[in-house]
């Protein structure tokens, strides 16, 4: 997905609400802006969003000397996200269509927003969007595929690659991953996490808290950026999303980064802000998956 | 009140807002963008923000030729509110306390985005507004002046200038001004507009439209910035604003630029953004009547 004129103020709030995160003075603060500014003068709208995210952040880090401003957020979100880990479980053991709601889990994940709840308004998050506005196994309509596609292409599948995004989240990962073992235990799945601290999202350590690792490899692909751009992934890792069978990409920023790769991806995640949506036809706060 | 860098993510956006109104094609909105990064990277964060409105509407209507890009908007909410004018005036003429309606109906005006609404939207704005969240009466926290202060020092004023903001809520401040005329009806009440086309601000023409002439002498501040900057008014202007005994100033463009001032000031508005609710100690979108 190409950067859009509407994507400049977002960058402009991100780095100020990471700025502030990371402790930064009014002085830095002014400093963290006028350096994104000409960041922003020499940014191309061909590249993806994520491109510039990596570069606002570590304007951020080098203007606050705080390498890793989340990871009290990361921290907090595992927490709660495993706190309902038993719950989510349940929710899926009890299911008529055990894995329809495991990729609704999955998507969910995406959806809340762990950084600012306390674990009771995870569940009431999480209680509202199971209960009404999600119905992936209907959605056929521009672009959005069956969830029935998506089951069929795993079954298929030997070797499964899933990019994580953001912390808390992934513990909503595990479900689905955990319900793909359960189902096929041949498969060989492999959890890709960011390279180095970036926003929210997912490192070695969070992937390994959440007890990703019972079920799937856990790898880093290098980057730094909130999405996967490859001239920042290792080349093991760029080989890994070749030759996997089947890529499940989650979350906006790796939508924005890999929309225009040329091997098909099962996307998982919600449009979250309206140039994404414009880019993928859906409606903001649409509920995605799709295929490439 | 000084810009704080919160308000730059909002240039950018009201930026590319107005260059599509003004029916930018993608290219132009670019270099919008790209001349109000430069522009941001000059100014300096102790000016008040409507110093930037005026700079950046300036690079919007040089890029699309465009003059006026919000005149239609401008035409739709002044008919609009037109419309609405004989029920408002029902309104006060059937109250308990007559000048206290006219005044809320006067803040009532700052809150209705007429250039986005139906008359019906807007009575049902009007209704809800009216119904509940406004009770200037008891408001006397954080130097949030009674109106009975407002009501007493309007009754000692001989000459009165009242700063208009926007197109539309004009024929609210209007009923205002005809309950002080009919209270008072020896008043001499001058009614300030913007001297160029800036947003949806008020020009002469539109105070002619509203009717604001038959109770109000209208003049021009000379100012094409979003809110009065001395320095692009005309001298008669500021002399005006210096001799009259009362000032009274709509809208939170004319709060942004006039808040430091050292005259005495009727501020009239609603907080519609973080910023200037941090200013005045109010929360986020409360109704304001404050005397400086």
């Amino acid at each position: 997905m190409k950067t859009s004129l509407d994507c400049v103020p977002c960058f402009f709030t991100q780095a100020l609400e990471a700025g502030r995160l990371a402790g930064a003075s009014k002085a830095t603060q002014k400093r963290i802006v006028e350096r994104l500014t000409k960041a922003i003068l020499k940014f191309s709208l061909k590249s993806p969003p994520p491109l510039m995210g990596r570069t606002l952040y570590k304007i951020v880090i080098e203007e606050t000397k705080n390498k890793d401003p989340f990871y009290k957020v990361k921290q907090k979100s595992n927490k709660l996200a495993l706190k309902i880990y038993p719950k989510l479980k349940k929710k899926v053991e009890q299911a008529k269509d055990r894995f329809l709601v495991a990729v609704e889990l999955a998507i969910a994940g995406n959806i809340i927003d762990f950084g600012l709840s306390s674990s009771l308004d995870v569940e009431k998050e999480l209680k509202s969007f199971l209960k009404g506005n999600f119905n992936i196994d209907h959605k056929q309509k521009k672009g959005i595929f069956s969830y029935h596609k998506f089951k069929k292409d795993i079954k298929a599948a030997k070797t499964i690659l899933y990019i994580g995004d953001n912390a808390g989240e992934i513990v909503f990962d595990r479900v689905l991953i955990e319900e793909i073992k359960r189902s096929w235990p041949d498969k060989q799945i492999v959890y890709a996490v960011r390279g180095k601290p970036i926003i929210n999202d997912v490192l070695i350590e969070d992937a390994k808290v959440c007890g990703i690792d019972k079920s799937a490899k856990i790898v880093s692909s290098g980057s730094d950026a909130p999405g996967i751009i490859f001239k920042f992934c290792t080349p093991s890792f760029s080989k890994l999303f070749k030759k996997s069978d089947l890529v499940i990409s989650k979350g906006q920023g790796n939508y924005e980064a890999l929309s225009e790769n040329k091997r098909p991806i099962y996307f998982l995640f919600r449009a979250k802000c309206p140039v994404a949506a414009r880019d993928i036809g859906s409606g903001l706060g649409d509920v995605i998956l799709k295929c490439s």
